[in-house]
């Protein structure tokens, strides 16, 4: 495996069109991924990966990211046991996005909530013209004070 | 319509299980917007947003975005016509992503190179070990020469 992808050409139309992978990390190193079920579709995450996060992912078929938030490499699953096998991965037109295709191990729960989704929330306007958040009545798939532990 | 959102809150529970939209917005002032159809769930394309195009998209039922290219509000569709009729909008569990369920208008089509979703190119493996993209086979559904003007 190189450790590294090309950098994305200048020439608009190699980028778009081309068959070169050359992901466009931004200034902190970073694309953004979209998870979705492979069976489904139906959108699980959002999360981002840096050059080794996507490397590993293709190379070993499992999703790996970037945690922002704990500032490390996260195999996806490592703790609560929802892996990512993914089936398929795919770029968009200015390859600064990705597409990841997966089926979930474990509990079928991909959000730290215990959810399936981490989109459990809707917009929904309330009758004096604001709006809220409504849940999903989907009760979680496992305890997350259970898997995590409590802090 | 207020034309701000809340502050997000400190506390954690409150943030990801109440019913207080309050979008975390990044440095830049924006959050990340999946766009899926809302016939068959397909992802389309990966926008940002920053609270004015949030608030339009609520307040107008059509998706506005931020273009950070072109560094100003952007209504989806405005040239194309390719417009994105909003059916419902969620937030995901630390409110810093929106997924868009749309029905597009027009030549039903979202990327600006015509194609129905950006994501056109799957990665595929070489028997050399390295990878490549492949391009869905799918026609674009418009000629972004006749839309845009060329250049």
């Amino acid at each position: 495996m190189t450790d590294t992808f090309s950098a994305p050409p200048s020439d608009k139309a190699r980028l778009e069109e081309g068959s070169e992978l050359t992901p466009r990390f931004d200034a902190a190193g970073l694309v953004t991924a979209v998870v979705t079920d492979a069976g489904d579709g139906a959108v699980l995450m959002l999360a981002h990966m840096n050059a080794e996060a996507l490397q590993l992912t293709i190379e070993t078929g499992l999703a790996h990211y970037w945690s922002r938030s704990r500032d490390r490499l996260w195999k996806k699953g490592e703790t609560s046991g929802n892996m990512q096998r993914v089936e398929e991965i795919r770029l968009d037109c200015d390859q600064d996005a990705v597409l990841l295709k997966v089926r979930v191990t474990g509990h079928d729960a991909t959000c730290h909530t215990g959810r399936r989704s981490c989109f459990y929330r809707r917009v929904e306007k309330t009758a004096g013209g604001g709006v809220h958040l409504v849940s999903d009545a989907e009760p979680p798939k496992f305890d997350p004070d259970q898997v995590y532990g409590k802090n």
